[in-house]
């Protein structure tokens, strides 16, 4: 799918070096590559390398131009991002959420533009007015103004998700797999002698504990032998005694 | 929901003072208001204070603490951080994604830890075991090392998402107010006198571009004017002819 979307990240007017470094490793934490900068209000020096840390390169091939329009043209698609979105009645503001942002370029193949604004004043409307659509993060009504290199690695890390969905790093063990792991449980309860109205309740927390429990198979059968080792030496333990009984 | 989680950020031993300001303020845009922070390898000044911009209250409130074990102490549910997550066969570091921890806390009820490793070595495997859970952000396979205040703010979001779900900043316009600009714009196809094949294709262009539009309410009725009036212009206009042509 990535194949078809190519990204720009474009931003305006940055202050601090260190956001500049930041931003270019937050690109290539998420694999993007391409850094446009507009009139940039600092020199990109050896502050900004130090915070791209291993990103350096993005820092390295990054554009400078000389305004908004140079920074967006070519391109298909232009994101701007605000954390002041707007209520319905200033459209200039109506923004979308990352999510929905996933949603809009999933099926999308062309040239996209990521555009942040400055650190003190974000994008002008002027600005907004030219992008296709207005990102904003959902945050803390209280505080929603993000910093830049983490408003950029927030939309960079929906982006990822969306175009290399990791439903989960190690795969579930199969519902036989857990049944497996149930059933020894079941049977540790009932060779222990437990009275019959507490097996079932233990028995079902069990199930329902690893029910919620993402367990992978590596797991499940780290933990096979502790009860079926248990169980049988508590059934030699039984037989020990049924025959010193007799 | 919220309420009922209560969530403690933990720093272990972090370097830099940046690190420290950003990720209070990372914590208060998305209203996390708990820091401990365990054996701070550097002063917390004005350089944190800077950083942590109108988080300075959090800051200020943080507890500085000498082990990991006083730091998630009372905590119901630890939750650990790592960049790198194990292979299935290393359980120690059987990690799962941000949205899985959000899917594993959204029934939850109880105290929980978020804790975040040292800047240079993150957690150690001590450390690691003793928390409930590991979590892991999805990255760049060939960089997925996140700078600590970026790690912690892709998990602080992905939690308020969790907690305040928002679909849209806006609310969609009704498919029957859609239709009803779809409406506007046939009646303006129709009088225009496009020849009969070229009608049906801008009606359709018209409706898909309209359907994946996430246009409001607002959006729609700015719209109706413009058709509405462009099609009794033109009516005016063939009557006018139509009176001359007599």
């Amino acid at each position: 799918m990535m194949s078809s979307v190519r990204i720009r990240v474009v931003l305006v007017e940055p202050l601090y070096e260190i956001n500049i470094g930041y931003v270019a490793r937050a690109m290539k934490n998420f694999a993007l590559e391409e850094l446009y900068i507009v009139n940039p209000r600092t020199n990109i020096g050896i502050t900004a390398m130090k915070f791209a840390s291993h990103a350096q390169d993005v820092l390295e091939k990054a554009v400078i131009v000389k305004s908004f329009e140079e920074a967006i043209k070519g391109v298909d698609y232009v994101v701007g991002t605000t954390g002041k979105h707007g209520r319905e009645y200033n459209i200039r503001r109506s923004a979308i959420t990352p999510e929905q942002l996933c949603e809009a370029l999933k099926d999308f193949s062309g040239y996209v533009a990521l555009v942040f604004g400055r650190e003190d004043i974000g994008l002008t409307n002027e600005e907004l007015e030219k992008c296709d659509v207005i990102v904003t993060i959902p945050a803390n009504p209280k505080y929603p103004i993000l910093n830049l290199s983490h408003a950029a690695i927030i939309i960079f890390y929906e982006l990822y998700k969306c175009f290399h969905p990791v439903k989960s790093f190690l795969p579930e063990a199969s519902h036989e797999e857990k049944e497996r792991l149930i059933e020894y449980f079941n049977e540790l309860v009932d060779v222990i002698g437990l009275p019959e109205h507490r097996r079932y309740t233990a028995k079902m927390a069990f199930r329902r504990v690893i029910g919620r429990a993402f367990a992978t198979s590596r797991e499940l059968y780290a933990l096979y032998g502790v009860f079926r080792r248990a169980v049988s030496l508590i059934r030699e333990y039984e037989n020990l005694k049924s025959k010193r009984g007799r």
